[in-house]
């Protein structure tokens, strides 16, 4: 399959990209050193993108940034930088791509588990999480011609961070390898409109 | 109590004020015809509302324009109305209005069961209500002063037009009564951070 992978110069897209790479052909896109340039906050460089890349047989995004902040502080505007990427790049991925997906083909998107299990500061990025799982779920009830849309919801890495790993206090971390088989699951396997939560 | 209730001039605004009225002070808001005019979809109408009311004990939004259309129709300028009223407005009444909530106090947003169970031309709607249902048992936890969240999901009601209840085929509707209850069970009871299912 040619498989677009959006995010890939991060750590979960590269664990993608390592899960799929034998098998498949990947195409990384990303905001820099990649093979396609893409801001996925900006419509018109999504459509750059598709119109680069020509047809494929999947999109993967796992990118998105949020807002981390406590309640109290976070405003409409810092709100607005979770709302413009994680919530709205990764859906008009969707809304965008649609056509530039072969017969049969995928997109998997990535929320995480702080919309299940909320943790301090996490507000912002928990409501893009939310909306993110519930248009996929609907979505994928409509997607034409056999075109699947799935959601992987990973809770934090073993491979994150020291410092983010203590914002997840008692949750069990998991390989990256782990939460890498879960989009190969969505891009080969057969389900649509799914979470699937690795937790 | 005083709460303030927003989208009071709507069917479901309605309902809940005949179910709170006896017992409460109720103060409607609305874009129109209300004790208050609003447009929740306008961060500044928002401040100036609150200010104008002056502190409430709770906070009811009962409103939210979404964009409903075919997934193939759905462009990421036609998903901004939902983006902007159902999702951002009601998540601007917390981030706007914690401040103006007594010690104690509660807001209480609505979503739809339409993120649980898709309705065809529904995506929109349902990534607003994913945000909004997941935004809340987040913001829960962070909440000063004993302030509660919630949110209430209904299903289609048996009040609504004809013409609506046909996109909710085998929906059993509920009466809007049922769902006013839902939103006296979140302002005068204990929980947060809840997501009360009425379908």
């Amino acid at each position: 399959m040619k498989i677009l992978l959006i995010g890939a110069t991060g750590l979960l897209g590269k664990a993608i990209s390592k899960e799929l790479e034998g098998k498949h052909d990947i195409i990384r896109a990303a905001r820099h050193n990649a093979d396609v340039k893409v801001d996925i906050t900006k419509p018109h460089r999504i459509k750059e993108m598709f119109e680069q890349v020509g047809k494929v047989d999947a999109v993967i995004s796992a990118t998105g940034n949020a807002h981390f902040g406590p309640l109290e502080e976070i405003t409409p505007e810092l709100n607005e930088i979770t709302i413009e990427s994680k919530l709205k790049g990764q859906i008009n991925l969707v809304l965008l791509g649609m056509s530039h997906v072969n017969d049969g083909g995928s997109f998997t998107l990535t929320t995480g588990v702080i919309m299940d299990e909320p943790i301090y500061q996490g507000a912002s990025s928990a409501m893009a999480n939310g909306a993110v799982k519930a248009f996929v779920k609907s979505a994928a009830t409509e997607a034409p011609r056999g075109i699947r849309l799935n959601s992987v919801s990973p809770t934090v890495f073993q491979e994150s961070p020291e410092k983010l790993r203590e914002f997840f206090p008692g949750f069990e971390p998991v390989p990256l390898s782990k939460v890498a088989l879960a989009f190969r699951k969505s891009v080969e396997g057969v389900q649509t409109g799914k979470s699937y939560e690795i937790y």
